[in-house]
Formats: C-alpha cells, structure tokens, sequence
C-alpha cells in the first residue's frame, strides 16, 4: 500500500513548528525565516526556485526526499493561509500561480471552497473530514503514489495521534522559540509505534526519523 | 573566575526532565528509569557504583565530564527528596550515607534546615536564597573550582534565565513523555546567549551543549 510521509518539518528545540502572531506578512509569526534557513540552503530548495547552487551535504540528503513518489498533499487550513484568509473569495494559498506541489492538495477546513485548479498540475480541494477520511481521498487522487501531510503542526499531531503516518521527518533547529504551536503535545509514547533515528549535521540540525514499527 | 555548570540533564524529545507523579517509590514519575538508561550503561556510571565495565562510546565521553573541576553543588528541593520530605526530619536525600557528591552540597528550599555532614565528603547545606545568592555561596564554598546546577528542570531553567550557567549538557531521548516538568518553558532566544551543538550518537541519544557566548 502507498505510504503517508511528512518531510522536512521543521521545529524549535521547544517544539515549536510555527511562532507566534501568524500574518500575511509574517506566515511564522515571531518565528520568522528562522526555522527553515537550513532548508533554504540546500540545493533541493534552490532547484524547486530553478536556481542552481546550494548545499549538498547531508541536510541536502533529507531535503530532496520531500517530493519522490508523492502523488497528494494534504494540509491544513493554518498552512493554506493567514488567519482569516476564509474570508477572503480571491485567496489561493501563499505560493502563487504555480504552486510547489503539482499533485491534487487537500486543504482541511471547516469552511470548504469549491476546488481550484492551479498551474503546474496542483489542484486544491477544500474538505472538511476526519484525517481518515482525508487520506482515503489523498490516496484515491495519488492513483497508488504516497500521501504527503504538509502540516502544520496541528494537522501533523492530529494524523499521528490517529496513527496515520509512516513516516515523518522532523528537522530540529537550536533555537527557542518560546512560544508558537507545539508539534509534540499529547504524543505520550510515540516511541513505542515509531521507530525514532535522530543524526545532527554540521550545520546544527538534529534530523530525526520516525519509522512505524510494523 | 570558576565556571558554574550543568552535567547530564536527561530531557525527552517533548523536552520533560521529569515525569508527572514524583513519589517516594518513582523519583521521576512515570518516566521510570527511560531517562537515565543511557547513562546507566556507561563507564562513567558503572566506576559511580564502584562497577567495572560499561560502554565507552561517545556517551560515556559526555558523561565523565560530570566531575573533574567540580567544588559545589546546588540542587532543587524537588531533586533532593520526594514531594513532602520537609515534613520528615530524618530525610537525608535519596542516596543513602555516602552521597555521589563528595562536596559541599547547596538544597534550595523554602523550608530550610540544619546542615547534614554525610559521609565522603558530602554536607548538605539547605539554603532559601536568590539564585545569585546560592551562586555566590556555593562558589565561596568550592574555593576556587567549579559549581554545578544539578537539577531538576525547575532549577536549571530559573539559572538560566538569570544567566547564571557558563556550561549546560542536555542529553535529549528519544521518547515522548507527554508531561511532567519542562526544561525549555520561558527561555526564549537562548541561543542568542549560547553556542548550542548537537551531536547525535549510535545510542539515539542527541546530546546538546550550551557554552556561553562572552
Ligand atoms: N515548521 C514547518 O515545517 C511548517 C510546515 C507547515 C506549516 N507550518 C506553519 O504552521 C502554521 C500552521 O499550523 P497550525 O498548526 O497553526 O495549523 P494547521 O495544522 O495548518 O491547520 C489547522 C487547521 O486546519 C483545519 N482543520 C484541521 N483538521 C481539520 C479537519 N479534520 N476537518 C476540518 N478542518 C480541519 C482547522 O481550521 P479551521 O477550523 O479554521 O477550518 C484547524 O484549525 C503556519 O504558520 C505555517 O506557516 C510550518
Ligand atoms: N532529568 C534529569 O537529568 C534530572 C536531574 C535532576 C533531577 N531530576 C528530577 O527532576 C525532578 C525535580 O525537578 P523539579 O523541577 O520538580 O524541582 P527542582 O528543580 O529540583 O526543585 C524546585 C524546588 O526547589 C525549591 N526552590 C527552587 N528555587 C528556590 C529558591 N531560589 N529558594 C528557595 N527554594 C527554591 C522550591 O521548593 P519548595 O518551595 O518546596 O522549597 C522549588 O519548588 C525530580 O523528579 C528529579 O528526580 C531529573
């Protein structure tokens, strides 16, 4: 059966996968750029903003593994857009006419839209379902590829906390954020269903990998 | 002027140093012993108990750095007995007549007591101050060597916010302890003070170093 990834989720080391005081202007909040200048390094990000250059070390390693084989995304309504965005007929997400995910990309919100049909072969659909009934349509639209769970990090907790997920790769960035939205409340003993690898690279990251146990 | 230093804080990746529950029969909850099973294993641990034997990898490498150069301890109320050993007078701590210590011993409590001279060097001074003050007080006592903070996270965490620790070593496990007692609460933009390291090892344990920033 295909698989359920997260990929290159990014947390403090409180925690954290979002700061405080998400905007427009400032989609991490107080967090900023800061948890993801190790992924905006690397090569993987360059070639996704068709630029060459960027790093090819390890951290390179996990990034690029965020798109093989994936055939939908699912996220969540805090990723689509800034707090309020449901209001707003004309929003379509943060990333302009052609968006990264060139797969179908299921939005969970309580308030659906009809679906959008972007450039580049994304196409966001708007649902409001339990994480179950999300992948079961993910899995239908991705034609036998893997599930992607895009985050944030409420969504991400909601999926594992179902055992949703077989694989997840965190990026653990040294710094405190002190306050923003928890990727590990109420998780107690992931590790008994999850095989846990962490490796730290130069750079300062602690990468770690959860594997289901079967 | 002698550094004042944090050993072998042992954290869950949800960032607990203790677990919820602390009694008499679980010193640290419901964490059981899942904290400290890395360091259990080690040389450094094994020569603690008079043991031969025990691993020499990386981890044993941090650990051993808990002793050379120390003059003084300060620990936490909550590290030094179970919840309510201010109402047994005969309470002497967890570990017996000849404690691990081997110093001048410094019990931050709000319910002070006589000093307790133990055996092997050992005496445990209880002391209801400021953190700067208990600094001030242990150094005097160390004559010259160095302090260390030796918990718990209550403690650790309010050293650090007065910016009183030089040195900190977190020994972050790989299991979700889903509540107990943070380290990180309230330590915002740490790294902004600190140098902070990580380096997993093949035991699954990422240990962190903080080293202040001068
Ligand atoms: N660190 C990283 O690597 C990373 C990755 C992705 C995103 N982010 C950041 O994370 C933040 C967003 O995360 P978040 O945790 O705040 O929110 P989120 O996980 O993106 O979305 C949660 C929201 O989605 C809707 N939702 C979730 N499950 C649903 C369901 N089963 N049915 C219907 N609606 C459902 C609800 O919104 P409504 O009730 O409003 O509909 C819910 O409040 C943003 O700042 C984003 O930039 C970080
Ligand atoms: N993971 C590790 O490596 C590690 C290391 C050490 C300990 N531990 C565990 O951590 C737990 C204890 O940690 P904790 O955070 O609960 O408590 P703690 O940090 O050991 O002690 C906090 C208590 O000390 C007293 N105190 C602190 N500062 C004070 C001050 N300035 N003046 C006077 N009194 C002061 C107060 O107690 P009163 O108000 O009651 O006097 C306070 O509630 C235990 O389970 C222990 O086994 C874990």
């Amino acid at each position: 059966m295909s698989e359920v990834r997260v990929h290159n989720l990014s947390i403090s080391l409180d925690g954290f996968a979002t700061g405080e005081g998400q905007a427009l202007e400032a989609p991490f909040g107080h967090a900023g750029e800061r948890l993801h200048e190790w992924l905006v390094g690397t090569r993987f990000f360059h070639a996704e903003d068709n630029l060459s250059g960027g790093t090819q070390g390890a951290d390179n390693g996990f990034a690029v593994q965020h798109n093989p084989g994936i055939g939908a995304e699912i996220m969540g309504a805090g990723k689509f857009g800034p707090p309020g965005w449901q209001d707003d007929p004309d929003w379509k997400g943060w990333w302009g006419p052609n968006p990264p995910f060139h797969t179908p990309t299921f939005i969970l919100t309580h308030r659906p839209r009809p679906s959008i049909e972007m450039e580049g072969g994304t196409t966001y659909h708007f649902l409001d379902a339990t994480p179950a009934e999300a992948v079961a349509q993910a899995r239908e639209a991705a034609a036998g590829a893997d599930v992607r769970i895009g985050g944030g990090p409420t969504v991400v907790r909601d999926f594992l906390a179902e055992g949703l997920i077989d694989y997840m790769h965190v990026a653990q960035v040294p710094i405190l954020l002190g306050r923003g939205v928890r990727l590990w409340d109420g998780l107690e003993s992931l590790e008994q269903t999850y095989t846990i690898e962490p490796v730290s690279t130069p750079t300062g990251i602690t990468h770690l990998t959860f594997t289901a146990k079967r």
